[in-house]
């Protein structure tokens, strides 16, 4: 019998009405495929929390300031971000990495530095960042992955923070999606209408300038040209920790976008993702279709940091636990009901 | 200041664009004003797993047959089924009680005996149970809260076991949301649609029958006449929970038909009730939309038990965590971005 059947089977025995755990035996069934197991296990969960500046958010294209990145970084250290307490909460493991934050984080106790450059460029006038720079950020999110699973995590979840990032994530959307440009823009941290509508003309003349400058574009094109390094870094991460086949916890619409990403350089990367929840930008439930993911949670968070994909992980224990210590008719001696 | 007016202001200053934990935000505001506090806390979360049979079960109304509900009974006191691992989890204190099963369960270890009868008897012919019967299962569901605050809780989870108990569930509703019957019957356990048929015409017949048997019905008499042992205790258990200022979570169909019952007879009660799920049970949407509530998640759930509820509680402690854990701009040392 092939394991696919096995795992079906096994999860149709359990002790309750066929399908009434509903979704999380669709959660069961992808963990046990990824593990190649009918017992799988969640083991030392880490959260990636990545953060970076962006060129682009000099446009004024973002309500919140650009210091709010390094400040916020120097507050996760002290523990009380949203990301923090939800690591708490679930036992994760939290990893501060700076790839590449317009402030001198170095001597900062608790934030690994890996700084790529002070920020990226401004996508408004040239690329975000070179080729060089982006097979960098690339290489520092496997190696990230690579770390995590050193010390034993097989399940990871990857969070940012970067003033002015959903603005790339807007442009990647829109690129790799043929969704129109302004059905792709949202408030971000908090923008009114004025503002959303200048973000637009903003972006809409970047995307024209990319045009002319990238004639012929291959498929990261769009990604060297507008990405963050933190979302190339999650990228990079994403790649590797389907290599090493972990269960990859995909949270907001700044980490949709990345997963789109992901999965244009490599298509497999998707089976190892759980597309955690559906949060309140604009756009983000179109991201999703797109990734044809249906989303566990659906409660209105916009925060990013991680923090929807961390308040998701306690069903995906659940339908790990369902496999493992849930019984079944034969065990239980109950009358199998159908 | 009112205390509400302090709830919302220290939500609102928390290190967060405003509104960007969505419904934790909402459910922290609730939570706050049950225990009237601006630093909440959960203690000792309990889970109430009641189980009794119905007469209604005789008519052929549901896939399961009566013997599951003592089964599973047993099976539960060894930890194997969905309601265990779920408490397990997230640390609730689970308590089996019988309060109306149709089986002798009094010498097995791990079951509160707290019988009324041995079932109801069968609603197509007759009430369920008499007004004294009704009175002993409030009594009884107000004594087993007390004994878990005694013990030290606040939030307070009820689980049922009881085949056919989707029947009356649909029968309130009917009776209680003024809508068809035949919007208000599901496929319960798994019933094929013949099967839903037949159940629609028992349960027709029988809400005939009780018409011209209670020409003037009472808010109390449909509980009274179609109401299962299990589920008059937990309205019995909430509001005994009300008063007591305990967080009550709602389950799936059937806990919400009681909630449905429970504010029928106390309106007030419906401020300690956090709805926790929208479950597969064809009417659950309806119902929760007669209650005015949206519920936390929705999983395609239909197991029963309280699982539903428990797999949502995560959620109600990462409400309370953010108002205890997260900082606010003054302590972060974070530019206030509106």
């Amino acid at each position: 019998m092939e394991l696919k059947d096995a795992i079906q089977q096994k999860i149709d025995n359990l002790n309750k009405p066929k399908g009434s755990l509903g979704r999380l035996e669709e959660l069961a069934m992808q963990i046990c495929m990824i593990q190649q197991t009918l017992m799988p296990k969640l083991t030392h969960p880490c959260h990636l929390l990545l953060g970076a500046d962006h060129g682009i958010e000099r446009e004024g294209v973002s309500v919140s300031p650009r210091e709010v990145t390094w400040q916020q970084m120097i507050n996760f250290t002290h523990g009380g971000g949203g990301c923090n307490m939800f690591c708490r909460q679930h036992g994760f493991d939290m990893r501060i990495v700076d790839v590449g934050v317009d402030y001198d984080l170095s001597q900062v106790p608790g934030i690994i530095n890996k700084k790529i450059a002070r920020g990226t460029r401004d996508f408004l006038y040239v690329p975000a960042m070179t080729e060089t720079q982006y097979d960098e950020a690339l290489r520092i999110g496997a190696e990230l992955v690579d770390d995590c699973v050193k010390d034993g995590c097989n399940v990871l979840c990857i969070g940012e923070m970067g003033i002015g990032n959903t603005s790339p994530s807007s442009i990647w959307m829109h690129l790799y999606g043929n969704i129109p440009l302004e059905e792709c823009i949202g408030a971000g941290s908090g923008l009114d209408t004025p503002g959303i509508r200048h973000k637009y003309e903003v972006l809409l003349k970047a995307v024209e300038n990319y045009k002319t400058v990238v004639p012929y574009p291959t498929v990261s094109s769009p990604l060297i040209y507008f990405g963050g390094f933190e979302m190339i870094t999650a990228i990079g991460a994403m790649l590797r920790a389907a290599e090493r086949h972990l269960v990859i916890l995909i949270d907001g619409f700044i980490m949709t976008a990345c997963a789109l990403g992901a999965v244009q350089l490599n298509a497999d990367v998707k089976k190892y993702m759980v597309f955690t929840h559906c949060g309140d930008e604009s756009g983000h439930k179109r991201m999703l279709e797109l990734l044809d993911a249906r989303p566990l949670l659906n409660l209105g968070l916009r925060l990013g940091e991680g923090t929807g994909a961390l308040c998701a992980y306690p069903l995906i224990d659940s339908a790990v636990r369902m496999m493992n210590e849930m019984n079944n008719f034969d065990d239980a001696k109950i009358t199998k009901y159908f």
